[in-house]
C-alpha cells in the first residue's frame, strides 16, 4: 500500500510516498517559504529532480500543488489519489492523550485543537494540514503520528513538576517530551541489532537536541519537557537554565517576558555562545582554535555526560548508547568529547570506529568496552509510515 | 581567641561565640521578627537558657541587645566587647569576587552592597549586620565567610549557562552555587574520615536542598545556580523546571513574573505537591498512604539519583556519597528512597545503620558497597569560626 507523509509546519510542508511494507520511497520533497512570493518546492522521484520557485499563499495551494506533482502524467508516480491509502501526518503535541498512533475522528482533531495552546507554532499548521489532506485525499485515511506518544510511558515521578498540583490537574503542566518518532525508532534498531532491550539511553542532537532513557523498549524519562525548550544545549535554545536569571532579567535588565522567552530560544545555544549555530562551523573554528567555540562544544557535552549519568541511576544500569540525528550521526568530534572520561560507566570508543561515516547502524566501542556505543540513523518518515502501516494492519 | 559568629537574615539575627581552637561554644542564640512588637530572643550558655519577647525595631537595636546579654554581670559571659577577637560573618552572595574568607574592608562592603542586586534578600541584611557589629565591636576584626566562596572553582564548562555571551561579562550571570560553607565542612569531615578525598558527592537536604560534586576536595559542580531557586525539590522550591511554563504562565494564565516567581519560590516544592513543607509530616502521612506524600518523596529522591549519577560522570567515579543538613542528617526514610536501586554506582546501605540516630559521622553503607555511604553531621557555625580563626593565624 502506498502511504503519503506529511510534516506540517507553520510556512512549510515535508512530504514523503512511501510503499509498504517494503519501505520504498516512491517520492519526496518539500515546500518552504507558504505565503511568500518565493516559496521554494522540490519534488525527487527515482527518475526525476525537479526544483521550483513560486508563489504558495496557503498550505492548500501548496497541497494541492503536491498532489498535482504526484499525478503528473510525466513526473508523476500515481494516477488517482485514491492509490494512496492513507495519509500520516507528523503531530507535535499529542498531550497526554495520545499514547499512540491514531486514526484521525474529528474528536482527535478537536483535541489536537486543545493542545495548541500548548504548541502553537505546530498543532494550528498540522490542523491545517489535516484539513487540507482531508479534501484532497479524500479516499484515504488520515493518521496521526505524535511527537510525545513514546513518551506517554514516563512515570510520573519523572513527567511531573514539583509545582502546586492545580497546574497539572487543571492546565496539564508536565513533562511531555518530544522528538519520540526517532528515539522510538533508533531504540528500536538498537534493541533488533543488540538483541538485548533492557537499558538503553538514546542522544537525537539535530537542530534541537534531546535524550532519552529507554527501558525494556519504553521512555522512562527525556530531557525535553513542556515543551522543546530545555535540556541540552542546542542550535539556538539555551537548554537548562536556573529560573531565576528569568526573573532577574525582567526585573534587573528591563526585558519583557517575551523577549526573554525570545533570546533563550533563538539567540541561545551554540549561537549564543559563539555567534555561529551550523554545528560544522563551529566545530573548524574550534579546531583552529577559537576558544567560544572549543568551550560551547565543551559545555554541550559536559551536558550530554552528566545526562548520561543522570539516566543511567534512573536504569540501575546500562547496556547501550545511540547517538543519532544531524550531528550525533556525523559528528566524530561531539560524539568524542561525549564519551572521553566515560570508562567508570564501562564506555570507551574506537577511534577509527569513531571516524567512520555512513548511514547505517555502527558501533563504535572499542571491543572491551561493557556499554555498546551505537550511531544509528534515525529516519523518522519511515517510522511515521511504519506506523501508519501497523495500525492500519492490525 | 573569642570570636563571635553573625547570620544576618532580613528580619532575623543567629549568633554564636566559641572559643578557638578549641571549638568550645560559650553562648549561642537567635533574634527573630526583628521589626515587629514581639521579637523573640534566645540566649543560651552553659549555665543558663533564657527566652524574651520584646520589640527589636531594628538589626542595630537586636544587636546591641545580644551585646547587652553577653556582658550582664549575672547571666553574661564575657566582661567586655573587647574580649571578641573576630566578628565572623556569614554572607549569602561573594559572586565572582570572593573565592575565599576575606577580612571586611570598605571595598569589601561595596562589594557585598554591589552584589545585593543578585541577593536581595540576602546580602542587604548581612551590610545591616556587619554595620552594626562595627561599631559595637569595635576592637573586633570583622571578617565575612562567603556561602559562594567554596563553589568557585566550578569550572567554566559547568558554571556558565548556554545564554548569549553578554549576560556572563556585563550582568554576571552564571552558576554561583550556595550552601558552599556546608558542602566544604562535611565533605572536609568525609575526607579525613576515609583518608581518600578524590570523588565525593554531597547531599545537603534542609529548608534549602543542594548538591555538589567534590574532586580532590574541591566543589566541581553544584545544583544551585544563578540563585537559590533550582535544582532539587525543596521544601516550598520547585527547583528545577522546564522554563518554558513560566512563559505559559505568564501568557496563558495570566500571571505575572512576580507572581510565578513567588509561586516556585514559596507555594512549590513538598508544600505545592502535598500541601505540607515539612517533611516529618510528609513521612508520617506517606506511611499512613496519602498518596500525594508518597509521590512527593518519591519525585524528591528520583531526582536526587539522576544527580547522583549526573555527578559520577562529572567525576568519572565515586568513592563517597554524604548526607547532610536537618533532612539529609534525620531522614532514614529519604536515604533509603534515594539509595535503593542504585547498586550499579556501588550504592548499598545497611538497613539498620541507617536507622541509627545520632549527632555523629557515621557509615551506613554494607560492608560490600563500594561506595562509603556517610551521614555527616554539618555545622556551619563552627565552619564559619574555623575558617575566621585560620584567616587571623595565618
Amino acid at each position: 500500500m502506498k502511504i503519503l507523509i506529511i510534516n506540517s509546519g507553520s510556512s512549510s510542508i515535508k512530504y514523503q510516498l512511501m510503499v509498504m511494507p517494503t519501505n520504498e520511497v516512491i517520492c519526496s520533497g518539500m515546500i518552504d517559504r507558504i505565503g511568500l512570493e518565493t516559496s521554494n518546492i522540490t519534488f525527487k522521484t527515482a527518475s526525476n529532480s525537479l526544483e521550483e520557485i513560486l508563489p504558495i499563499p496557503t498550505h492548500k495551494v501548496g497541497l494541492q500543488k503536491v498532489s498535482d506533482l504526484l499525478l503528473d502524467p510525466e513526473k508523476g508516480v500515481i494516477k488517482t489519489t485514491s492509490e494512496i491509502t492513507a495519509v500520516g501526518h507528523r503531530v507535535v503535541h499529542g498531550g497526554s492523550y495520545f499514547s499512540n498512533t491514531t486514526e484521525i475522528t474529528e474528536e482527535v482533531k478537536e483535541k489536537i485543537k486543545e493542545l495548541s495552546e500548548l504548541a502553537p507554532l505546530h498543532n494550528p499548521a498540522h490542523l491545517v494540514g489535516i484539513n487540507v489532506a482531508e479534501e484532497i485525499f479524500s479516499d484515504a485515511k488520515q493518521v496521526a503520528v505524535f511527537d510525545t506518544a513514546f513518551h506517554q510511558t514516563i512515570p510520573v515521578e519523572a513527567h511531573k513538576y514539583a509545582i502546586p498540583n492545580f497546574l497539572l490537574t487543571e492546565h496539564k503542566v508536565r513533562v511531555y517530551g518530544f522528538h519520540g518518532t526517532s528515539h522510538k525508532y533508533v531504540s528500536e534498531k538498537a534493541i533488533n541489532y543488540l538483541e538485548n532491550n533492557s537499558r538503553i539511553i538514546t542522544i537525537h542532537l539535530g537542530n534541537g537536541c534531546s535524550m532519552s532513557a529507554v527501558k525494556d523498549g519504553k521512555s522512562i524519562d527525556t530531557t525535553m519537557g513542556f515543551s522543546p525548550a530545555n535540556g541540552l544545549v542546542m542550535g539556538t535554545r539555551a537548554g537548562d537554565i536556573d529560573q531565576s536569571v528569568i526573573f532577574y532579567m525582567v526585573k534587573n535588565l528591563g526585558y519583557t517576558p517575551d523577549e526573554v522567552n525570545s533570546i533563550l530560544l533563538k539567540q541561545s545555544g551554540m549561537l549564543g555562545l559563539t555567534g555561529y549555530s551550523d554545528l560544522r562551523d563551529i566545530e573548524s573554528k574550534a579546531e583552529e582554535g577559537n576558544k567560544d567555540c572549543q568551550l560551547a562544544l565543551l559545555m554541550n557535552a559536559y551536558r550530554i555526560k552528566k545526562t548520561i549519568g543522570a539516566y543511567v541511576a534512573a536504569l540501575n544500569g546500562l547496556d547501550a548508547i545511540i547517538f543519532t540525528a544531524g550531528i550525533g550521526e556525523n559528528s566524530s568530534y561531539m560524539r568524542k568529547l561525549v564519551c572521553t572520561d566515560m570508562d567508570y560507566f564501562g564506555i570507551e570508543i574506537n577511534k577509527e570506529k569513531n571516524q567512520i561515516r555512513s548511514k547505517e547502524l555502527r558501533e563504535i566501542n572499542t571491543d572491551n568496552s561493557i556499554v555498546k556505543v551505537l550511531v544509528v540513523p534515525t529516519d523518522e518518515e519511515f517510522e511515521i509510515a511504519n506506523q501508519v502501516y501497523q495500525l492500519l494492519e492490525n
